[in-house]
């Protein structure tokens, strides 16, 4: 068997056969339970609910009524057909010049215009995916290495690290925290690299984050720009999430800083991570953007966009839709209102069970906090419940290890890839678990006292269902944390 | 100066400031001198006519026709529109489950049915350019490499070893044989990679050819395939161009000898890549295909997959439009007899004024024989030569050593992405210049003679403009090759 192993291991690349695509992790375990039980609520009821996908569906009717209105966004109509023979033709990796105005135009807008993107500087990509390996092969050599704030996306051990053979340093976040990035953190991963012989490269953070759906607030941002600019390495910042953020003016992007503070670092430093994938919800377009303040980076990253340039097909639609301010600004305010409501709803109902969650508003998901039902605070603990929560609840949740989290407990809720029927379906699983678990520690406290106290016996097993239910509200509630969001 | 290049060198990767992206080539200096005076007939009809450009262009009414007759296959018509949503939200790597069934099927009839392809097996990649990469990072380490039979493909270069570090070594094919591969020529490359310490992991071939417009027979693809079993390493089979060999029936793709010789090999050494760039002349919409009989290859592939993956809009409507069969079999009979029409008249007229080429039927172009204008058999002399073509008879047509072509004075010839009447326009413009060159010619014979026979000096200059046609005819050109392809 070791001799076949190594055969193949020769026979085929170190790559094909390394597992760096990451697919081992519980992250897409998790997917796996979903595919093989899906939950419908007709025909399968009590499949597993899909919480482990961050997709945004809030939002479809609004951009199907506006391709109806626009037979000319599609070459496969007669309004838009004499395009098509030029469309299919056209494979300059500049993209077609309305396509890179409108995602400009777009970007702008989705950061409320605050700062102004030039369309010279967009670069394709096959989604964000792309986008990062891009621009890892752009910025590091094979061994060399970026910081990355944990939690993080397991995706990026994929993207950056699998074919580059570019290293990611965790910088380590704590709850206590709330999870938020410090200098000292940055510096002591920084010099772990070093004390290793790893040249560190570059910092990347995701803003907002998934999975936290926090986001940095300007001072923090600038902290990081000086660090970077100190070390003279690189920033990437992976803004994907950035028309997700419910408060609107809140949100500042990297490029706002550079616009504010023009002289804080060398701009040649300085690489935005974009898509339509999930501020549009089209991930099956493959919409990736690379957006570089340096030009080497911009010539380098367009030509490498040769191995995944977005189909002229999508980029013409896109040009369309993008390009229509009308439609752009009511997608994305009715978009954050939608996001908003239905976070809100969700993080408020498992409150009212005694489940917090990190404070956030943005992003796909939340970052839901179950330690206090793991039998230990450790990654096994975290293993087990995630399996009780997958076979018994029923939900595809992210475990907190999946996302390089240093603290077991945590879980990644998706909650904007269903509709509101899945959803109370969902939150009735979730509240009759935390009911069932209060039923059994109780009648586990109450064998303790009845080996201690024989007497009470019969006053144990005569609790009121009444009496069980206050015990279960927040207020009595064990499960309490101090990260418990704020519903406002 | 040097430090500045150090320090950037430094500061991004090796892979970002190597060259590796090949576009220093005159292969791609020839686009750039289209695209600053690219010739039209109105506007701009002394311009550079694009004969560098392997696109097909040649049959898009007959798409436009289907394309106005199906508005279903369009998710943005409101016949196809209720599946916008589940097209833009899917993003399963393996494809959707009906574009992999029409692929397989246009593959299968393509190749005249002789042959089946399991949908199974089809992976999606960003174009023949990613399927490529995807497939070198899947079967080599760095350092490894790859034979290629000359003249090559330029973008292979690009495509196998700037991102992977996998090297190409060219297995030399001589005009004296027509350019065909021969057991000595694998061997000798194969056992010159051995003595500098390389090893080899594969065989890359394109079948049809690209640039030379010819295929393999049978017999060579069996001894190909005996060759890489014999060393155990992979057969990459490029065969983009199947569908543009004019003589159907003589066509054999790899996956015939297979079926043909189940025994001949491992299996799982053979891979094939398609792409629709060509033989539906879709190039902007990026539709790669990696058909591995591996099963590891397709499942490794697969996961790579998602750093190019096609446009779940695209994937859409080529699923419609390839499963219909009367279609399929009417636009693949139809191209083939457009294109060997093309082929066949441009090469007609060039043999009628003493330029060869060499005999091929398949391909969006053909390999001119341009030896005889060479003042010196060097590639210093091609390249004086093809400087010439550029600016003084205002075509780009590809040298011989953009394609690593081992002879000077072949140069590639594109035909298939033009209109005819551009098509007249270049030959008129090549007759002119022959017409001038042989002017030259006899002027300068007449000079020598000359300063010989002072006394023969008037009688060279009365020469009739009927004499210097007949001395420009074939019979007499002195430009006439052994390689002429004949005119069937």
């Amino acid at each position: 068997m070791d001799i076949a192993l190594n055969t193949t291991h020769n026979f085929l690349s170190k790559i094909a056969t390394n597992d760096g695509h990451g697919e081992n992790s519980p992250y897409f375990d998790g997917w796996k339970a979903y595919d093989s039980d899906p939950y419908h609520h007709e025909t399968n009821p009590s499949g597993v609910i899909q919480m482990g996908l961050a997709e945004n569906q809030l939002c479809f009717d609004l951009i199907q009524e506006w391709i109806g209105n626009h037979p000319e966004a599609s070459i496969c109509t007669p309004q838009g057909g004499f395009d098509f023979k030029e469309i299919a033709l056209f494979q300059d990796y500049h993209g077609l010049p309305e396509f890179r105005s409108a995602i400009a135009n777009f970007m702008s807008r989705v950061r409320g215009s605050r700062v102004q993107f030039d369309p010279d500087r967009i670069v394709m990509s096959g989604g964000a995916t792309g986008a990062h390996e891009t621009l890892a092969f752009c910025l590091a050599n094979r061994g060399e290495a970026f910081l990355v704030p944990t939690p993080y996306y397991p995706g990026f051990d994929r993207d950056l690290k699998w074919r580059t053979g570019v290293e990611l340093i965790p910088v380590v976040c704590e709850s206590s925290n709330n999870f938020k990035v410090t200098l000292g953190a940055l510096e002591e991963a920084y010099d772990k690299a070093k004390e290793s012989n790893i040249k560190v490269k570059g910092l990347l953070i995701t803003n907002p984050s998934n999975p936290l759906g926090t986001f940095y607030d300007k001072e923090t941002l600038k902290t990081l720009v000086d660090f970077i600019n100190e070390k003279n390495i690189h920033l990437v910042c992976d803004e994907i999430y950035a028309g997700t953020v419910t408060r609107e003016n809140e949100f500042v992007s990297i490029a706002e800083v550079l616009e504010e503070f023009p002289t804080i670092c060398d701009h040649n430093l300085i690489h935005i991570v974009y898509s339509l994938s999930k501020d549009m919800g089209f991930p099956g377009f493959r919409v990736g953007i690379i957006y570089s303040f340096n030009d080497t980076v911009v010539n380098i990253a367009r030509k490498m966009s040769s191995f995944g340039l977005v189909s002229t097909q999508t980029q013409h639609m896109v040009a369309s839709m993008l390009s229509e301010n009308d439609f752009v600004d009511n997608f994305i305010k009715e978009s954050r209102n939608r996001l908003a409501h239905r976070h809100d709803m969700f993080t408020r109902e498992l409150a009212q069970v005694g489940i917090g969650s990190l404070e956030s508003n943005a992003g796909l998901f939340f970052w839901m906090d179950l330690r206090r039902f793991l039998k230990e605070p450790t990654f096994e603990s975290e293993m087990t419940f995630w399996r009780t929560i997958i076979s018994e609840i029923k939900l595809n949740v992210s475990p907190g290890s999946s996302f390089h989290c240093n603290e077991p407990g945590w879980f990644r809720v998706c909650f904007a890839n269903m509709d509101d029927a899945t959803v109370m379906v969902a939150l009735e699983r979730i509240k009759s678990f935390v009911h069932e678990t209060r039923m059994l520690e109780i009648k586990t406290m109450a064998k303790i006292k009845t080996k201690k106290q024989c007497w009470q016996n019969n006053l144990q097993l005569k609790l009121s269902s009444r009496r069980l239910e206050d015990i279960m509200s927040p207020q009595y509630s064990p499960l309490n944390s101090p990260m418990l969001r704020a519903q406002n």
